[in-house]
């Protein structure tokens, strides 16, 4: 059943009409219809609010203790998707680890290059701070481009000298905008979602200006020195499987602890399907599984085995 | 406090006489006190047996379902240590997943260069299964050689057409017999285990006339699609951590299920030090719900929270 999963999944986004490296006005509109195809379960409260000076959606479910907080940052190369559209899989993620999830609608590249979108993620961690949520019951859960940005953002946390969070789950992040991981090329072929080329073109929307090695917009090049616990999940088919197996050795070596979970078979962010796919429902017990250990979620209220 | 005991465990190994490149005769007695160190519970039973020719130690720990075997790989260079030597930590693995351990006393080097070693783990396994286990039932688990020698096993049985076993944990797995690895030199003076020179001179009692890239010797140069789910523990503070991070990067690339959990500031084969250390501890108990997830163990009679 699970390789049939996985072979539908693949065939219905090599034939998507999303092409990340496009048009980004169209793009915008095709990634929204694509990721909110599957309707919300009607127990999912979502409420715009602005904390910071940032709009944010909170996403509660059924049980969801609001005073742990979920910062969530949405996939979409820096340029596409927003908090809204990143419901489905937020609201999942909300309902695993029994916590609100606070989605970050952080500004979009081109019309807003680095560090825009590292200045809003973090001006949502301060205001959580100041509104008296302890760093304990935060954890930072992000996504493709929202998972590079998550790392930035712990990195930046640092620079500042503010407090880390409880910990950090990061679901095939992208931490290199030169897009030179050998899977890159190894896995081109087979990644049905995303090119080097689409995620070049993205690249330099997003960073302007400033230069591709940039530590903070590039964060494989950051030094990731007292990071919390960090779990970091991947597809085997993905070019970007490469940033998360560099992200992994980067962290180990400055003494992170690290979990690094490769997933066979299944392509970029697959979390975003466990409508489909069996490895999605078990890759989201996982994230609240590795946040359990890390006392940042009791055991969540409502679970799917 | 966990701390605390990091910084005790890395005195304790850092002033102690062991020397794994010294003279095998007088290093194979001071493994042996070292690692019997701390007395087994009263309630573990160990039974000297062979298998497939092989000498082995069964182990066995309340409640334990002997029906399922974990096949035990132990360490110590492929030149040091024993099936007897290993019952500690083997112990600890049975308790933890409910199983039996079938500790393999495989023939060491310089005396039985490769394959020995290699021959008498597949033994051990084809007797297993000639005797009605069904490799569903079996895990594998090796500790740094005996994590090598486990991936080499595996790659091995898909050479000769055996069924892989449901999954296997390795910790601290040696895989390079080239000790090439980035952290070769960047945590030699971190590690307190470990040096270089020390695995090059086992390395060499071991290849005998082989060559050090021989992939069933050296497995980072083997082939290791079809190998099962794998779990890969190391801690930060060792020179082999770049080991497994090159193990799970390979396995990952052809399609195997990875998990790669790297403890911070931990050394060479933490889990041995349970009895010291909360991390040890931990990782015990990452093993059982990984080889729980995949089917191995129901819910372990016995565990330490």
């Amino acid at each position: 059943m699970t390789q049939q999963q996985r072979t539908e999944l693949d065939g219905l986004l090599r034939h998507g009409p999303l092409d990340v490296g496009g048009d980004v006005a169209e793009q915008r509109v095709i990634f929204h219809d694509m990721i909110s195809a599957v309707p919300l379960p009607s127990d999912v409260s979502t409420v715009e609010a602005e904390l910071g000076g940032v709009p944010v959606v909170l996403v509660d479910t059924p049980g969801t203790d609001p005073s742990r907080a979920v910062l969530y940052l949405h996939g979409g190369a820096y340029a596409l998707g927003s908090a809204a559209d990143s419901v489905g899989l937020a609201n999942d993620v909300s309902r695993r680890v029994g916590a609100r999830v606070i989605s970050v609608d952080y500004r979009l590249a081109p019309e807003h290059p680095f560090p825009a979108a590292l200045d809003d993620a973090l001006a949502v961690y301060r205001a959580l701070l100041e509104q008296g949520t302890s760093s304990e019951s935060i954890a930072v859960v992000g996504e493709s481009a929202g998972g590079g940005l998550a790392i930035t953002l712990l990195a930046a946390l640092r620079a500042h000298d503010l407090p880390q969070p409880c910990c950090a789950a990061v679901f095939s992040p992208w931490v290199d905008l030169t897009v030179s991981g050998t899977s890159a090329t190894t896995k081109a072929d087979l990644d049905p979602a995303l090119t080097p080329e689409a995620l070049r073109t993205r690249a330099r929307d997003y960073l302007g200006h400033n230069d591709v090695d940039t530590p903070l917009a590039s964060p494989i090049n950051a030094d990731l020195t007292g990071l919390p616990p960090l779990l970091i999940q991947v597809g085997s088919h993905e070019i970007l499987l490469d940033d998360a197996i560099r992200l992994a050795a980067r962290a180990a070596d400055r003494n992170v602890e690290v979990d690094l979970q490769v997933w066979p078979e299944v392509p970029h962010v697959f979390q975003g399907f466990a409508a489909l796919l069996d490895d999605a429902d078990r890759a989201l017990n996982a994230v609240a599984d590795f946040m359990e250990r890390h006392r940042f979620a009791p055991a969540p209220p409502t679970r799917r085995s």
